[in-house]
């Protein structure tokens, strides 16, 4: 695969994420695709992990993502191996025998369970995975399990990334500092739907593992699932959290518990942090949009007209040319099948208004609005005028680059 | 607007379309938005035309689609405007007061009443079409009525399109020849969704209103509404159908007459024929794809399947970089949301089966695949394995020319 420039919208520097108790992890080259590389990830976790999940709605999911949908109502988690450069998905029967071989090695060498590994995989897709690649490779891994730094399983996981994705937070609860580390890998193949691209987070809260998974689908919801570019849903999407039970407080038994709802908002801010840089690493991406739909039926309809103007290619590419083009946004709200009014409608970019009750606002600004579309972060607001409900979807615009990555893919 | 290379699918050559009788028309420069070209076209219908027609499904349908949709209960024509340049689409007031005052003029100009005036207009979204650009114009054309020939009214129609579309069919009823004529617009924001970006059609058929809608809504499904360029949903699309009843027959009253099918699938060819036009007109199109679904549980199962991949930018950039890529294929069927299963999928590229049972096929053959890919038109079969439906779907490649031409539009 050829490199492709970093991202424009790269962070300016990555966080250095802290050690969390209970979660160690290795990298090495398995040579599964990548020459001079990391493609592979084995984290271990001691005894007591637990974990929740969300996985793609894909109705042609990849081995893994079954193996883990199987394995996520045990709550239970020992160990996780990723590999990037091969998805392993519609590889029929061979997929499967290789999640179970690679799953068996991986149970062995860390002495667990089959049942508590974790496995993912990305890449292309319709190439079987060889699971002998990890023979040797996971046993020398594990002889060599540290607790930082956390670069390198960000790295390790990337496939067509132009930059590692890392974010933390630490929230108090019982006055002790929880942990909460994540990683992520995407930027081409990403409208989740329920799930993402690939995603892990660490923490070493203790909590129960239905807990944990109330509140991973909870705010999948406003993070990764809120996020687009380009509309295309992979069968690969896998996000996992684990939590070690490490720090010295309490356990959350269950939602009524008051400190989830603490623990929850940190653990979306990490999940937010995550889907926004998958955004900003959107293939051949040049400037993030945010998408607010206000006033709309519901929340509902309010996020599937964010999603039709978000996914628009007509107005993806106007936004990469730059061009305050209204009209097409009007024309990915009607396409939407939602209620709206066409003559309620009003349209902002940033704090401009540029359509008012269903016609170009009195006061429209050509020069101001060209000028805030140069911006690289944009905000688009439409307010429909019928009801109370909003929604916000992130995206980005759609640029040659997506046209140059995409194209030339396999070779 | 910058002139765009000729599609590299444009037609070797135009058909002569024939006179039909009781249809004139005329075309003028009205400098709408285009200099040195036709913008408006002004079509004369005899007394005693009946029209039928679909209409854009979008939410913010512009202030034409408006008109024509009060107008088509009535049944009955005497004239058709249409301008390029403008869309007249979300503009308010001012939209529907430009509508009321070209309807009015054409129908002095015409000497009929408005209701019996059909206004088509295409272009820019947002901007107000300022009807006084159509007074003198109007009056100038009506002095200049004509029967031919047909390149010029497929010439004044035309936006962002690289060819003129024209189609035509003749068909015995009765012993008579009767004949049907059309032309179209459209390259992007075509996903037309029970309608079309703009097409119109005349014959000289004896027919009744309501047989003529009936024949158009039928067939409609399998011509316009199985194309996608982008799955942008326009909100001026427009097909209307004009039966001047000139034809020495006896008239079709309804579907029961054996010959209203006769006379349906002529007109089915006109529309298919016209529709294929615009997707090889799709902007930045090299390769015309044909995506078959069988073997779903429903048709309508089988169509959804098979707009999701015509719509995904992932398909339609591998089918650019003359890709295999079956894999995303495997996606586009996965994210439809329909049933699928994958263990069960079969696809092919032409006659070249490349997957099989859920992975790749045993006898896969990537040189004659990646041959295969080097065509312009392209067949893409999936094979679902679960029951008898099926539909096909019609679409282009994404190329980089889609983003030149989109991200500089208004400029």
């Amino acid at each position: 695969m050829a490199a492709h420039p970093v991202s424009p919208l790269a962070p300016k520097s990555y966080p250095e994420l802290p050690v969390i108790a209970g979660v160690r992890f290795a990298t090495a080259e398995a040579g599964i695709k990548y020459k001079n590389r990391t493609d592979v990830l084995l984290v271990s976790f001691d005894e007591g992990t637990v974990v929740g999940g969300v996985l793609t709605r894909s109705k042609c999911s990849s081995a893994a993502v079954d193996w883990c949908k199987a394995g996520l109502p045990g709550g239970v988690a020992r160990a996780l191996v990723v590999n990037s450069g091969n998805a392993n998905a519609f590889t029929g029967l061979k997929g499967k025998q290789s999640v179970q071989a690679t799953a068996e090695l991986a149970a062995r060498v860390m002495g667990c369970k089959t049942s508590e590994v974790f496995l993912a995989s990305t890449g292309v897709i319709g190439e079987p995975l060889d699971a002998s690649k990890f023979e040797g490779v996971l046993d020398t891994m594990a002889t060599r399990l540290t607790d930082g730094p956390w670069m390198d399983p960000a790295k390790a996981i990337m496939t067509t990334d132009t930059f590692p994705k890392l974010s933390a937070a630490t929230v108090e609860i019982d006055g002790v500092e929880v942990k909460i580390n994540g990683i992520a890998k995407g930027s081409g193949m990403i409208a989740p739907d329920m799930a993402t691209m690939l995603s892990f987070v660490f923490t070493d809260m203790p909590i129960s593992a239905t807990a944990l998974q109330a509140l991973v689908s909870q705010h999948v919801k406003t993070s990764f699932n809120a996020v687009t570019v380009d509309s295309d849903t992979s069968t690969s999407d896998t996000l996992l959290a684990f939590a070690t039970g490490k720090a010295a407080v309490a356990p959350i038994a269950d939602l009524d518990d008051p400190r989830a709802e603490i623990f929850g908002e940190a653990l979306r801010d990490v999940l937010f942090d995550l889907a926004i840089q998958v955004v900003r690493d959107g293939e051949g991406a040049t400037k993030q949009v945010s998408i607010h739909v206000e006033g709309a039926t519901s929340d509902e309809s309010a996020f599937r007209i964010a999603k039709s103007i978000a996914d628009s290619p007509l107005v993806k590419t106007a936004i990469a040319g730059e061009d305050a083009n209204w009209g097409r946004v009007v024309m990915a709200v009607g396409k939407a099948g939602e209620p709206a009014d066409r003559d309620r409608l009003s349209i902002r970019f940033g704090d401009l208004l540029v359509a008012r009750n269903g016609e170009r606002a009195a006061g429209y600004d050509e020069k101001a609005t060209s000028a805030y579309m140069k911006g690289e972060d944009l905000e688009l607001t439409v307010s429909l005028g019928l009801g109370e409900g909003r929604a916000t979807v992130y995206t980005c615009d759609l640029t040659h680059g997506y046209i140059t990555i995409n194209g030339d893919y396999r070779s």
